[in-house]
């Protein structure tokens, strides 16, 4: 099975993905990455429409709630039929723990549960908002460790984090784990507001089990081709 | 002015509410807040209707992502006509601003722009998950301190806080501030999932500026009295 690469689909409104997503190839062959913004736009119908049109969903909606919330969140956005979702590692064990169990109270009986993904540190989070504004006392490897072992024992199917985290992760955390890695730049491209970022090949190299892609291919003037070359260079 | 009580909408469709915003009296005699659950399942556009219908709302999704989504996040539910809604403090001063710039941009010319509330810990979060899970360096009290201290430097309107913080908070931050704080139950009612609990007059005393209330409401036998009676209590 081919290693996905995923579409950050960073747009505000039903129109423009509609411009768009003819132009990323088939449904079957696009895996695509809704977040708050087009999401606080159109809200679920948009999100049941595209997975029943045939494409694989991640919706990023970074959930950090109580316990409780975050259940029947999950359990909502399980109706949808999506393959990723993400919560914040943040918010603890109990929380993660109570995420899983709603994804699978909220999956159809004929659908696979979504894989939950747990958010370590945000790829914006400098060194500086780790120990001066989150109060953290580790390094953010250290951190980043330690909210991915918190996650996986609380039952999350892996974890989003900067792509030069993976290698380290997978040694100690496990193989039998998702390591999904937005801040991909193909070679020569802009790194706009996040920090850490690596090219497809080296996020093949150090491991990641699925990458995050965004205006390299939704700007490209090819979409359909960027996508396919992106593709090609991670499997 | 009298200080707001917002009404927990804890239920995940439209049949519900429809049936239980009824009881809680006139649209512009009630303040409610809804959850990732109803905003799950029904999206922005309930959240449109029942802001034109009167109803003031929290619309408490909890943002924590990159700024740049977290910016157009924010303006997408500025267009809703929203009155409160919430990023996490654990996101940075940078996400902080952006979010608060979002809701400017995203304000109708002639609504005001949505107070930002920022998130210190959850109620759900223990001294144990603080330090163990979230590796903090600091106490409760100093983490939601300085939480708070980086909020309202990066232009946030308020904060969420248990209401046993509001006192010190106060103090220390300023009185030029919203401390809005869940975690409400009349004298004799469950705890349920939060650990850090007030009574309505208690959070009166503390110096709450508004505070959020659910099942001792909604599941009232009559809750319009109940709301009206912790109204009473709290102003």
């Amino acid at each position: 099975m081919s290693r996905p690469v995923i579409v950050a689909l960073d747009l505000d409104n039903e129109k423009k993905l509609n411009e768009l997503l003819p132009k990323l190839g088939k449904p079957e062959n696009v895996f695509i990455k809704i977040g708050m913004e087009l999401f606080f736009n159109e809200g679920p119908k948009i999100v049941k429409q595209l997975s029943e049109q045939g494409y694989q969903i991640f919706l990023d909606l970074k959930m950090n709630d109580i316990p409780n919330t975050v259940y029947n969140g999950a359990k909502a956005l399980a109706r949808l039929g999506i393959t990723y979702t993400t919560v914040h590692a943040l918010g603890g064990s109990q929380m993660i723990k109570a995420a899983k169990d709603g994804l699978i109270a909220g999956t159809p009986i004929d659908k696979n549960v979504p894989k939950l993904l747990a958010v370590t540190e945000l790829t914006s989070i400098s060194d500086e908002i780790l120990h001066y504004e989150q109060n953290c006392n580790l390094s953010m490897n250290d951190q980043v460790l330690s909210l991915a072992t918190t996650a996986k024992k609380a039952g999350a199917d892996g974890v989003i984090c900067s792509p030069l985290e993976v290698k380290d992760l997978r040694q100690k955390v496990g193989e039998d784990f998702l390591y999904v890695t937005p801040g991909i730049r193909p070679a020569g491209n802009a790194k706009d507001d996040q920090s850490r970022v690596a090219t497809p090949l080296q996020a093949k190299e150090w491991g990641s089990t699925a990458i995050v892609v965004g205006r390299p291919i939704t700007l490209a003037t090819d979409p359909e081709a960027a996508y396919e070359a992106i593709k090609k260079e991670f499997n």
